[in-house]
This record gives C-alpha cells, sequence and structure tokens, in this order.
C-alpha cells in the first residue's frame, strides 16, 4: 500500500458507469492510471477469473484508491466526496443533496441496470427495444423531477453527482435510437454540461481504450 | 407545511425497497404514518395520476418529510442519517462507508432492480427463471463481498444500510426459490438480523396493508 500512488480505474471506454467515475475524477482534478477492461473482447474481461478478484460482481467500473479497491460508481463517487471534498459534488443543504441522491438513484437503480450488457445478452434479439423501452420510461420521469428540481444544471446551479449521471445515460439513450424531443430539460442540461471540461476529457471518444473509428 | 407532523410513507407491505425505509425509520425511532400503494389491485395504484404528482417514476417508496417528497430508498435513508444521525446507519471511517454503499448499491442497483414489478411483467412468463437468475448471479459476488466486508453484519459488527438491503433482498431470494446453501455468510448476517426489533416491526408480514393471509 502506498498511499502516493495514483489511483487505477478498471473501466471500459463506453461503460456509461464508468463514464461517471471518470468525470468525478476530471472535475476533482485526481491524476489516476486507467485499466481497459474490453467488455465485448474474447467473451467478455470482465468475466475473466484475474478480474473477478477485482470485482466478484465482475462488472465495471472498480477503482484502486488508497489501498482499497472499491466497486459501484455512485459509493466510489461518494468516497471520493467524503476524502477529496473540494470542488464538491454535493450541495450542503439536506434536502438538495437529497435530491441529488434521489435523481443519481432514479438513473444508476431505475435506468441503467435495465441496458446493463449482460441483462441484454440475456434480452437477445428484442434487446433494441427492451432499453428503449425502460430508458423511455425513465426519462419521462426523469423529465418531470428535472423540472422541479434543476437550475442551471440538475439540481440548482452547480454541478453534482446527479449531472455525473445524467450526461452517461442520455448517451446510452442515444445509441438506442430513444427521441429525446419529448425531454427538453433533459437536452437542455445534458448540453450545457457537455461544454465542461471535465465532461469533455472524461468522455468515451476520448479514452486509452476507444477503438481509432469511434475516436473524437 | 408542518415540520412537526409525521413523515407519510408511501410504500407497499411486499415491496423490497419500501422494506428498507421501514427498517431505517423503524432503527432510528422515527414516528411515520403510512399510506398503502396497492401494486397489484386494478393494475397497480402506483400507475395513478394522483400518485405519479407523488413519485413520477410511479414506484414505492416515497417519504414526505420536513415538507418534502423524497424517492428512492436509497436517497431517502441518506436523507434520514444526515438530518436524525443517532442511532447511526454508517460507520464513521470514509472506506467502511464505501464498503456500505458498496454492498447497497450491488444489492439496489446490481440485483432488486431486475425482480422490479415492471420488469418482470414485462419478461413475462419466464419471470421466475429471470427472477432467480439475476439473484443468484448477484449473491454469488455479494457472498464473496460480504466474506471480506462482514463481522457479526454485512460490515463489520454494527447494523449499516447494507444490511437494510440485505434483509429485503434475501426475502426476495426466498419468494423467487433461489437456493441459499452456497450463500452462508449472507444466510447467517440475515438470520441474526431478523432478530432485531428494528427488522421485525417492519417485516411485509406486520404492515397494515398485509393482507390477512400473510400476517405473522
Amino acid at each position: 500500500m502506498e498511499p502516493t500512488k495514483k489511483p487505477l480505474l478498471y473501466g471500459y471506454f463506453r461503460s456509461s458507469c464508468t463514464w461517471r467515475v471518470r468525470i468525478a475524477l476530471a472535475f476533482k482534478g485526481i491524476e489516476y492510471d486507467q485499466q481497459a477492461i474490453n467488455l465485448v473482447k474474447d467473451g467478455g474481461l470482465q468475466l475473466s477469473d484475474e478480474y473477478k478478484q477485482v470485482n466478484p460482481m465482475q462488472q465495471v467500473p472498480a477503482l484502486h484508491i488508497d489501498g482499497v479497491t472499491l466497486s459501484q460508481s455512485l459509493a466510489i463517487i461518494e468516497y471520493l466526496e467524503e476524502t477529496r471534498p473540494n470542488p464538491p459534488l454535493f450541495p450542503r443543504e439536506p434536502k438538495k443533496r437529497a435530491q441529488v441522491r434521489m435523481i443519481s438513484d432514479q438513473i444508476a437503480s431505475g435506468i441503467q441496470p435495465l441496458q446493463n450488457l449482460c441483462v441484454l445478452q440475456k434480452i437477445g434479439e428484442t434487446k433494441q427495444e427492451w432499453a428503449k423501452h425502460f430508458i423511455t420510461r425513465g426519462f419521462q420521469a426523469l423529465e418531470k423531477m428535472l423540472q422541479i428540481t434543476s437550475g442551471s444544471y440538475c439540481v440548482g446551479d452547480e454541478v453534482t453527482v446527479a449531472d455525473l449521471c445524467l450526461v452517461p445515460q442520455v448517451a446510452n439513450a442515444v445509441r438506442f435510437k430513444v427521441d429525446l424531443s419529448p425531454y427538453p430539460t433533459i437536452v437542455r442540461i445534458n448540453e450545457s454540461l457537455l461544454q465542461m471540461e471535465a465532461f469533455q476529457v472524461s468522455h468515451p471518444s476520448r479514452q486509452p481504450d476507444t477503438p481509432e473509428e469511434l475516436r473524437a
């Protein structure tokens, strides 16, 4: 254990949950190394015995930091917030913090798990329609929630963890050809966030493991 | 808004996510009222226009507290912890807190959403096998994680949010006829927790909306 060593992020360029953590690390100015876990090559490197030791759930991301290995993107981000509080990714007021977590969990528990790779693989042929159905359902609710909570960003006028969940989820929606026109608040916030450096440097099109043809 | 009014929990006796919140409220000694939202009657009362105003995601639980309405069980519980910190549901040390959130999210994002009512309804006939598959997959990982983090309970020897997620998930596993014998750590912790009053009074068999034939 060398506390001065850079954190090591196990991830995949296109994983939306990995992207959340990449944004957090960039936003907080934390330097880190990356270990690419290709989720499709050879049936998925996340299923290897080696990676199973890193994360028994056989999913990305995982972050080795301060001598421990953490998984689950939001747990990782809460840890970063508690140990590296500046700049903050949460407001200070408990009700606002609750709104941030409510929106984050609505995406992280209510939408993303249903279009996760291992789920779509089990769904098979109809996976496009399946993913579209659950993203649409989630975005209908999210649009209503954001109409109440948002300012410039998901909750008020400061970037929070909710924004780190929103942008990768919108990218997934686009990938699954979800029509975004019924969600003007989602679209507006997403576009503002994509102007920010932390969201740009962490973008799937700019990672070490991004294939040449998908590079920005 | 009358801050002295009791919180109002919108829930359903059998909803595992509602149970998490009921345990938290009981553990912290917070008195509350309940509004039952029957998820199956008349096609599901959570889909009513009235409830959509409470939670646009049309799911339980939701908690009206301190003049605001919150949804997403873990967001609710984090709010309770921040505003009513004693007795605590998190350890103080950041790495232990991260372990608690990692296990909580592994259940709340990695397992529960895949056996949620709206998902099983879409799966149709093969829903039993589907739920079993994803609970088994999740429990295999969870057992390994708990072998590292657990003491008497999920993380060390104090009850934490991870335990509030574990017990309702094990009850779901039993409902879907998952064989629990490969998970001795899960079973041991679950049995210990079920001895505690907060887990007993919040049990699905003892709620105002529990049908007569399922009452303990």
